[in-house]
């Protein structure tokens, strides 16, 4: 059912180039669309017309092609306005050449930096989108806005609940790394328990792997569903409490005995199915997520703090660097962040004058950190699933889903028929004050 | 008072050049300040402090200094959008930096194309303006959404109302034109009598010439104030009424007589003064109105369909013809519109998503054809000036003010009042769906 329908022709900000480029609504979102299913479930009660839009600059929808992401004058037209503005000619199009769909109320739906694009779509242009729900958007996890330390707290109050000792061992796991990695027999050892593609040579590829050990529990933290998925890797159900089980040890145990809990606990993230021969620490999720062009536009627009202290959570204390993170920005695409750009243009925490925005948030999800978690206005409104991780709500519903979830969705369909019934009422009509 | 307090650094829309350049509030933007007496009237009462922020490549705001309007790609940066993005980090800045504003509610103002700019300013950034001024604000002169003939509509019935045979003079003085310059004697008989800084040679010039009077006649429909003024050119109270003064003719009259009342009418536009020693059929304006950028602008996102018929007006019969306006535009910037864009991005008639925006307009005022002349809600109000011009509203109170514009004056100042108190009126806290 993912499949192409159509594809679209889009242009730039600006009007020096009028080249325009091939937008998709198939493809690498695809992958996306097969983990949407709520969506699906939704459109037959709603008669609904499904458009998946594949954002400028991933999967197929490249503006120069293979040249897209050759240097800073070609990424230049990646960012999230320009996505917006993709959108809105796109709904435009679709209504004004399919037949029957030219006065229908439209609504955006998504999850993650999808669902902040939804709420600023229905901010930016209400004219296009009747109302919006942006599940697991975090669109205050902005400079200034939320404490930095906060993502990171979630992440380890997911493993603190899932299994005895499990956080604790865990942050008892990096000095024991760095014990064990301080000889060349240790480094062997470790690679070796590991299964690592390639062995860690030196005090880089020690940092390099505790990065990736750190990213690999956030990534548990986001995908914590209660049943068999493969969202961001083939995992189990509560795949945090399958980790967890491996971690059980007490204060006594060994630097080598801990790590060998800690390796079997990152090969039920990396090799659940068993087809898993090496472990490669430059990756960590399957499938094409567009890291790149998510770092970019982390660089650009969407700098995002984040700090951990080692206390209030379970990892190696380090403080959010600003500098150092615009020089690594820098190095890499020869550009540097705006750290206020992103509360400028979409209104950080004064969001009050927008409506139709449902702010959907799972309590396991470390992006709850930097969502909407309260109501902001009658038509802001925010649903907590207490037991979900990354935007659960969005996906196929299953018979391991908790209720919060499925009450979840029933609150965000009512929403979205109160939408359609505003949208079809016809306009009270004002008369001007004549003077 | 209209002068320079600061200068800001403003950058564009993506991330490639990271080039900044001179913001001035204050400069020819002082030619508009000194036209806005209203915001001077009530700034103490409010206790506000006021900005005059200037659109980049107008006056002084150059983004490459000389070289801003030396090409397309200079020019590339010049959008409603880009502009809308300055004044807000403007106001950010101002905000951050300047002792006791942090908290400040802020209120956009604006007239014409500046009123747009405020209109969509508070669409846009409803987080940084609590509420808008838009007057005189054509934001509904685009593609499909009013007859391209009402501006000039407008303009005929300012003149017919203004004495007696005087719309029916003007649409008589075409005809007369093209029967006396078909000699060559009648060019240099023309060019004579309308003192003429350069003569008429040929057709081409008899074009330009007429569409040089056309302008005029709306230009002085915009600016028919009720006491003397200088907005585009210094002119008498009623201008429309001196100028008709010249033309009471009726339909017995001779093609030159009728001219010599058309030259006639013409300088009391162009030398109210005396001071004059000749016309220049290529101005029809004093001061930096910035005809180029603005000129730019409609060959790109500005793209404002007029068209005349002779009869419902007073002017010679001619379409709006879309493509013959573009490929004109491609000879002089190597640019061509995109019709559909302002109504993309801003909404078209589909504004009632929003709030806070007052639309205000005179009768008079040809512009006020394409603006917001009813109710959309109980926050986005029209406030009518039956027997006013192009923005009356915003200047200095005068003693010859009609009751109307002392009134819609009064209307907005309660409007802006009533936002302020909004704004500072704590909100209420909300709890979210716990489910």
């Amino acid at each position: 059912i993912c499949k192409s329908l159509l594809t679209w022709r889009n242009r730039s900000f600006g009007f020096l180039e009028d080249g325009t480029f091939k937008q998709r609504n198939e493809g690498d979102i695809t992958w996306f669309c097969n983990n949407t299913g709520f969506m699906w479930e939704i459109a037959k009660e709603l008669g609904a017309m499904l458009i998946f839009a594949e954002h400028r600059y991933y999967g197929e929808s490249m503006p120069f092609g293979q040249a897209s992401y050759s240097d800073s004058k070609h990424l230049n037209y990646l960012t999230s306005e320009q996505a917006l503005a993709d959108f809105a000619i796109l709904i435009k199009n679709v209504k004004s050449t399919l037949p029957g769909a030219q006065h229908s109320p439209v609504i955006s739906i998504g999850g993650s930096y999808g669902g902040m694009l939804s709420a600023w779509f229905r901010m930016k242009y209400p004219n296009i989108v009747v109302g919006a729900l942006a599940a697991s958007a975090p669109i205050w996890q902005f400079p200034g806005m939320v404490p930095c330390g906060a993502f990171y707290k979630t992440v380890t109050q997911d493993f603190a609940k899932s299994g005895y000792n499990c956080e604790v061992n865990i942050r008892k796991s990096w000095s024991a790394i760095n014990n064990i990695s301080s000889s060349a027999s240790g480094l062997v050892w470790l690679s070796e328990e590991f299964s690592l593609c390639g062995p860690l040579k030196n005090k880089n590829d020690v940092g390099s792997f505790k990065n990736w050990l750190q990213e690999t529990w956030v990534n548990l933290a986001m995908v914590d569903y209660p049943y068999e998925a493969n969202f961001l890797q083939p995992l189990p159900r509560w795949p945090i409490q399958a980790v967890c089980k491996y971690l059980t040890m007490d204060s006594t145990v060994s630097d080598k005995l801990l790590l060998q809990g800690v390796a079997q606990a990152a090969k039920v993230y990396y090799n659940y199915t068993g087809s898993t021969s090496c472990l490669n620490i430059s990756q960590t999720a399957t499938g094409n997520l567009g890291i790149l062009g998510w770092f970019y536009q982390s660089c650009t627009e969407m700098v995002m703090p984040m700090c951990t202290d080692g206390v209030g959570d379970m990892f190696e204390p380090e403080e959010w660097n600003f500098q150092a993170f615009s020089d690594e920005c820098n190095a890499m695409f020869g550009v540097r962040p705006r750290a206020d750009w992103a509360e400028v243009v979409y209104g950080g925490k004064d969001i009050s004058a927008h409506s139709n925005i449902i702010f959907s948030n799972g309590g396991l999800d470390p992006w709850s950190a930097g969502g909407v978690t309260h109501n902001i206005s009658e038509s802001l409104v925010s649903i907590m699933i207490p037991d979900g991780a990354h935007h659960l709500d969005l996906r196929y519903s299953n018979k391991h889903d908790p209720p919060t979830v499925r009450a979840a969705r029933t609150l965000e369909l009512m929403y979205f028929k109160e939408w359609i019934r505003q949208a079809k009422r016809p306009h009270r009509s004002h008369s001007h004050y004549r003077l």
